[in-house]
């Protein structure tokens, strides 16, 4: 009978449960809808009950499964498995999320921060294999990292390492929602790529952006994207401060834990090569002369799985 | 007979050399002059003779060395023991460093970067101690750096991590050495600090600093600091600046690997907490509102020793 894994990645919007072999891979997976109100020991159940109904559609049972990985938002501890606090699920606060799972399953269970969990499937599956040594930075609503060194993530003192969409890049610059000014998050998110465009849309009456505002009364970061690529200026100058800003930062990371390759994931890299090659025009520009640096930058290639694969992966070395 | 550990800190103008025992305690220690323009074999040579007089008069014998660590200014490869270039050691060129002294001595030998191997001093034996996650940063000439995470030094690909000195915390700003411009180094290092203040100095009549300068030909970091302390008011805003500069650099390492600990290394730290006291000033300002960070941010405590104990502790390992 066929050990297998559960990778569970929770969000405030859904949670992502995979089935995975032994190799990490999927078997099958499932997606269902999270509630940022929902109690933690209605979670568990619901996590529970959907990992059972998962395995009797891949034609598995309970039994086989040998340990689940499970990322979460944070901050949390791995160590002691307590979710501190996550602003996308209220009702969590000091939650002993690991040992209530734990105790549900009757199996080993591992908890990590959520961008942790993702890192770590891209550095065994995905686009950081091969290497002992990746950074990996999601470019979503905010701006999330992982950081692997000689093969092992840093998790920091109380697992709060690699908070990357913080690095102040511009002391006193924009306004973050961690309360810091200049922070790479408050630049280059995809949010903040959008809310840049609206907050200087003002003064650009000749963009198309202002006619999408009009029409669909916001504008998001494809958006910004699309009409860039089709060359419309402000949009463009738009997206040159987003990559600024990411070359920027990744100049900084590569002083601190010099990795060999930095992996972009998260919705914004749908914007492809466009975004990379402006990435790697300013990194290169910031980058000091004294020596050449060998760092990749490049995209993630698992996708929405990174999550699932990264935790399922974790819970393998249980 | 006992074991002992052989400690060896190369620097551009002095080689230090201590003997410890296994509890890396210094039993006795020479400091030599050293020459930049040394040739590698000479320094090889140099630096066997200098550890068989040192045992000599502590009344040991060469048999009881167990090994010997090195702490050398790199880039260098602890992997494979390789000291690619130095600014100041400048015959030095891809030289096999570590196997030439381990095939001299006839022991185990460790070549690690010199600020790596004074950062594990503190890690092990001085301000870093009892913890798992601690950066070092080392104030002089340059900013030099050291990252110890879940209780290993961070190398990064290619033993280049922990380059803290050129973090850019101002875009645009001063021009480095390195070729980039706004490292914390260009604003914050203890030459730079004095530079600063003499580039400033025009615009300022009334400030002592500019007797200083004319009497002296010159003004010191120490000169800075000192008129600081008595008031001067032009001084107090170098220091200022200084402070905010490492203040910022911390927030930004803080939310890479977040430390447990900071700790400052260096002459610059002879300033005391006039010093300390201008850095937590400003890392409190700059740091998030999000949650209550525990860092500390201190002073090293093992002086000049720090980089001999370092490079026997990672002996002491072989």
């Amino acid at each position: 009978m066929q050990n297998v894994l559960l990778g569970i990645d929770i969000g405030g919007t859904n949670i992502k449960i995979g089935c995975l072999d032994s190799g990490l891979k999927i078997i099958d997976k499932v997606s269902k809808l999270n509630r940022s109100d929902i109690e933690p020991q209605e979670m568990v159940e619901l996590i529970v009950a959907d990992c059972k109904k998962l395995l009797a559609q891949a034609g598995l049972v309970f039994a086989q499964v040998q340990s689940i990985g499970v990322g979460s938002p944070g901050p949390l501890d791995p160590k002691s498995g307590i979710l501190k606090s996550a602003p996308n699920l209220k009702k969590f606060h000091n939650t002993p999320l690991r040992e209530m799972l734990s105790k549900k399953m009757g199996k080993p269970v591992v908890l990590e921060n959520d961008a942790n969990a993702a890192c770590w499937g891209e550095r065994i599956a995905g686009a950081g294999s091969g290497g002992d040594d990746m950074v990996f930075l999601t470019l979503g609503t905010g701006i999330g990292g992982g950081i692997v060194s000689n093969g092992q993530l840093i998790r920091g003192t109380s697992g709060e390492a690699a908070e990357l969409g913080h690095i102040i890049i511009y002391p006193g610059g924009r306004l973050c929602g961690c309360g810091q000014r200049g922070c790479v998050e408050a630049y280059a998110s995809a949010t903040n790529t959008a809310k840049r465009a609206i907050e200087n849309l003002q003064q650009n009456n000749k963009s198309t952006l202002k006619k999408i505002l009009e029409t669909n009364g916001k504008i998001t970061c494809k958006d910004v994207f699309g009409c860039a690529q089709q060359g419309d200026e402000f949009a463009k100058q738009m997206v040159e401060q987003t990559a600024e800003a990411l070359g920027l930062v990744c100049v900084n990371i590569l002083h601190v834990t010099q990795p060999q390759r930095i992996v972009f994931g998260g919705g914004m890299i749908a914007a492809g090569k466009y975004l990379l090659d402006k990435i790697q025009y300013h990194f290169d520009k910031y980058i000091w002369t004294i020596k050449k640096e060998d760092i990749q930058l490049c995209f993630a290639t698992l996708g929405e799985d990174a999550g699932i694969i990264g935790a399922a992966a974790l819970a393998r070395e249980l």
